[in-house]
């Protein structure tokens, strides 16, 4: 499997993105990764580490998407960046995959505008995960559909659901639409719509799940339109931001010498509660409902979270999944009920 | 000044509403309370506390709201409930305003169909107080209008200024809007609108703010619409809780004779920092827009949340903040811009 990887992408790039596909080599030799970006800053990243025949190679562009840049003025102007060039080569069948811890809203648009939709997908979604006490759950859409109809959500549980089951290797994976009540008539009017539309579908549907609910790991796949999920992604860095920084200062308002004891304490505490929280352990976001696989790192991404970014890359081809979304979609879950949505 | 007390409210009552009104009223003469339950329960409880004469007065009512009961059974059934009959006792001018710990949908409800709305606003909003970095800042709507239109937004963005003028005071606060990206163009349909009005208005806009920035502090005024601010209340709750046990965890992990020193420390820094996170420290949340002060309080309210708000309801009245923003809905603020907005 070859996986097209935009090394100029991330806070970090390109020295943790080329240290990331070599770490993915080295774990898994059937994989191979092209570096999209500038050729004389990867080759030199790629001297410095001795690998210069490792499966790796080059493919050159000669410009970068930066943070803040539009997904319009960078499709209009950008038709040789590292984002641009990998979503090609995807295109081309030079990869079979790609990853991105460049502009994620850049990624989305150009995959979208190059690869194009998965048949019979509405809009393709973000579907980032996150920790809960239990283990872990996908969240989606996370960012890409500002509006959404019921039908959408719909989709989105679908497409999670099976992501869920084949990456994240859950079983029977429990899908819940979040939302402000249990009560199943609870809610908004785009929820009310799509909850009837869920429970018709194959999937494991618990129904309502409520905010405080999500962390508990009471379901494997929560739903929600794009504009509620970001904001929870956001919301929840913010806050286990800002819970950190008001413990520590407790701890180092205390009187000066158990303030010191107590603040070591806190120091490993938070290292193992922040390794549970890290999205590098996870592999990045999948663009779920592109015709190809594509998947998104975080942009502070180091060269464990490319790592992982590329093995689920190789997965999300290898296991066939956009195929397997394609048919669910379509005549849901052999055995299990299927759903037929009006438009 | 006289508050209605839901005595019957909350997970704690009577016992904590009824050593909430005392308090209140040894903090300040000027108060006095009417407590509104069950007459003998009530009567009982002053008498264990020795405050049969201390400008506490009890009206009874024979029905009391449970708290997964819906508005509409409410509203019907239950027309001599704690919640109703305090409300009434508003209507009829036998209290300046009133506090409930209780259903606060059913609270809401009950307040809008007995009471009305203030003249010029659409839609009340629930106003809830959340800590953050610097201070804290409040949030609305909460959760009382799950499906929104830009001038409920815009609304919202004036009563919830006042409120943190007049209430919280804050000179000039800073209004943001809970949004997915900074640019004035981002958002959904719904915020896009929001934020062009509000722009056009007398308060001191930051513009958009995303969810990670709201808990440092950037805004004192954090504008959504209910579905969404219900879900960022419950997501926080719900991240907190998991984070407190999460890191718990890690510590108790760890050796037994280090992790007993660690888990003190941990207790410790928690209890500030859930002090910090304690809702019964700011008094509840005002429904702003109803035509009379009503506070909610949290259904976990101790006798100091119920003291908080009883303060909260007063200063509400007696600063006049309704006719405030009946005024500035209006004409906008004085020597500042003024809005029109067509519906």
């Amino acid at each position: 499997m070859r996986i097209a990887l935009d090394a100029m992408g991330g806070d970090h790039a390109p020295a943790e993105t080329v240290a990331g596909a070599i770490e993915a080599i080295r774990d898994d030799q059937a994989l191979s990764v092209v570096l999209v970006g500038n050729e004389a800053a990867l080759r030199e990243e790629l001297k410095e580490r001795n690998c210069a025949d490792m499966g790796i190679s080059i493919q050159h562009a000669s410009q970068t998407v930066e943070m803040d840049e539009s997904p319009l003025s960078a499709l209009r102007r950008k038709k040789d960046s590292s984002i641009r060039v990998a979503v090609d080569l995807v295109k081309s069948k030079g990869a079979d995959a790609m990853v991105s811890a460049g502009n994620s809203g850049v990624v989305m648009a150009t995959a979208l505008y190059v690869l194009g939709k998965l048949p019979g997908v509405e809009r393709p979604a973000i579907a980032t995960i996150m920790p809960s006490l239990k283990d872990h759950f996908i969240l989606l859409d996370a960012g890409a559909n500002v509006d959404c109809k019921p039908l959408h959500l719909y989709q989105f549980a679908i497409m999670g659901e099976a992501y869920s089951r084949f990456i994240l290797d859950i079983e029977t994976p429990r899908v819940g639409l979040l939302g402000i009540g249990e009560e199943d008539a609870k809610g908004n009017e785009l929820t009310k719509e799509a909850f009837k539309l869920i429970k018709n579908s194959h999937v494991q549907f618990i129904g309502n799940i409520e905010g405080q609910h999500i962390f508990s790991g009471e379901a494997d796949v929560v739903v929600c339109d794009g504009f509620v999920g970001n904001i929870v992604l956001k919301v929840s860095e913010g806050l286990a931001e800002t819970m950190a920084k008001m413990m520590k200062r407790e701890i180092v308002e205390k009187s000066s010498a158990s303030g010191k004891v107590g603040s070591l304490f806190f120091k490993e505490a938070f290292k193992g509660f922040k390794k549970k929280m890290d999205y590098s352990e996870y592999g990045g976001a999948p663009l779920l409902g592109i015709s190809k696989p594509c998947i998104i790192s975080h942009g502070r991404s180091s060269s464990k979270a490319i790592k992982n970014a590329i093995r689920v890359a190789g997965a999300f081809h290898s296991k066939g999944i956009l195929d397997i979304i394609s048919k669910e979609l379509k005549e849901g879950l052999s055995g299990r009920k299927s759903v037929v949505v009006e438009k």
